[in-house]
């Protein structure tokens, strides 16, 4: 299978989308890769998957890749004799952050009628705004973390107690994010997260909780991977995420419960199914005193989570066999020639 | 001011955006208008502004017109000399339903840096599905009307007592809708909603409800259009939504009392900001035993809701100057750089 990278793109998360997409050449090893770098001024590159590392974007020397132009039904390049598609069966959507998790690139590709791995547009608006993510995971049933919600323009009051963590609304990579131990630190917290966005959520910061992470998809049938018990600090700042999005090797599964294992796949699958059809996702979750709670879903996880699964590759094939299809409708211009022709007997 | 109509579109409504399109020459008429037409393909036609009528679609004969590329900054015709970009200030996103009310356009023209009078991504991801319009008025403190949502597998079991209405949650012009007296008529009515949609929504029908509409934006002040009581069957059929679309001489006020009207407008407010900024939006209101509730709202009205304005026109500008800007993300390589730097020193 030949498989496009989609990477880059006007994101603050533009730099480990470039590690992600490396990474992929070392777990996709027996397809066909094609990478398209979306540059921070949204110009589409198609790179050369032999020479591509990451010099070449941080030195500028992408720029003298073929451009390419998003067109019905492809990417294209101009050339000597006319305009030429790039080959791919399937488009895997790796931009992190803006562009690519907000829902653009999911409609574009929806527009244009190109194939591709990735959240659709509505799970990705609503995943990529952690108030929105909380609506969608009560809706179907699913407890998430306590929160409340901020304005640029509210009142800086709060009602839980503290420790409280901050957190943009829009935003993935722990980028703005604080964890705020007493009020006199609310009011910096808040000017460093609304430098991101104009909303936050904030939320109770519970000291040593229980984090597991769940990732999978819906093929034909279910593809779960193992839960993974992340060893991290209170959070990852934005360098050591950057070294996680390029994780390449499988983890060993988090020692857990049965009954917690299966509340966190039942929960998984709920919030997935049928919104979530066409992508990989990874969820985090939370539990305290027996009950999972999510935190956050990763709509497009970094190195798509790759190290969390069995048999990555046959999964993205799977997907790229199963996505989702956009309904067909028919404009067949009846009510304007209908119109017609009752204005034709008048 | 030269507006850029974007009509058309691979949507159940692509018929009556080409009336929308027609009518704004009747009300836009001291701008320059230039009409970019949306086939039901996806591809993209500049259309002369003097030739436009209903015919030049439906006959198919708009295909002889010049073919456009959506690029970075512009729509741009192919020509002898290389490529040129089709001049305008500000495209108005007048395309009803899928593509241009589900965010597929907003996307594009974000990405692409064109300005453009619409809801923005989000606000057209929320508000083009009745459930997560629920979730959107709820959490700014709007009432709506109950409801109840029923997914195309779920039992076919409702709580409320009859009649009731069944709205598939992503379609617009009451496509798919039906009135259900009696629980025997339940399984035919959501046959028909589910063959538009996954989802349905199920609210009370509530006979000869007072409804009001209320239209506006916010410019660099709230700019409120007057409160209209349709005058309205049941509910409007398509033919009937169809001529609806062509209005375009402005239309009295209702004749309600200050406290309600204060109400619906303070609700249009609490939903418009700052979430629909850029775009000009009607909200449908229900008052029941004097409480306001939220029934629909229409990112894209029909002909904009141009006869609720008594200077529609001289809005329209105040719009495009007064968008919202995205925000501005500079990609610097810094985390590549010390990685990079790093591993030169080891």
């Amino acid at each position: 299978m030949n498989i496009a990278i989609l990477f880059g793109g006007s994101s603050f998360e533009h730099e480990i989308s470039i590690v992600s997409a490396i990474t992929m050449k070392k777990v996709l090893k027996k397809s066909t890769l094609t990478y398209i770098f979306v540059d921070s001024n949204r110009e589409f590159y198609f790179i050369d998957t032999k020479a591509i590392n990451a010099k070449l974007f941080s030195s500028g020397a992408y720029k003298k890749s073929k451009q390419l132009t998003l067109k019905k039904n492809g990417f294209f390049a101009d050339g000597m004799f006319g305009s030429k598609a790039v080959d791919f069966d399937v488009a895997l959507n790796l931009i992190h952050g803006r562009d690519g998790e907000d829902g653009k690139i999911a409609s574009m590709m929806e527009f244009f009628g190109i194939p591709f791995i990735s959240p659709r547009m509505e799970a990705s608006a609503l995943s990529y705004n952690k108030l929105y993510t909380k609506f969608l995971v009560q809706s179907v049933g699913v407890k998430t973390v306590a929160y409340e919600h901020l304005s640029k323009n509210d009142e800086r009051k709060i009602g839980m107690d503290y420790p409280v963590i901050i957190k943009p609304v829009r935003l993935g990579s722990s980028i703005g994010v604080s964890i705020v131990k007493e009020a006199s630190e609310l009011d910096y917290a808040l000017d460093v997260a609304f430098e991101f966005d104009t909303d936050v959520i904030v939320e109770p910061f519970i000291e040593g909780v229980k984090e597991y992470n769940q990732a999978g998809c819906y093929t034909n049938e279910w593809e779960l991977s193992i839960v993974e018990e992340p060893h991290k600090e209170a959070f990852l700042d934005f360098e050591k995420k950057y070294m996680d999005f390029s994780r390449d090797s499988q983890v060993l599964a988090a020692d857990i419960d049965d009954v917690i294992k299966s509340k966190i796949q039942e929960s998984f699958k709920k919030i997935y199914d049928p919104l979530f059809n066409g992508s990989i996702i990874r969820c985090d979750f939370f539990v305290v005193d027996g009950e999972v709670l999510l935190n956050e879903i990763n709509p497009i996880p970094g190195s798509m989570a790759n190290y969390l699964f069995e048999d990555f590759e046959g999964m993205v094939e799977r997907v790229a066999k199963n996505l989702p299809k956009e309904q067909n409708i028919t404009v067949d211009y009846q009510y304007i020639h209908s119109i017609q022709s009752a204005k034709g007997k008048a």
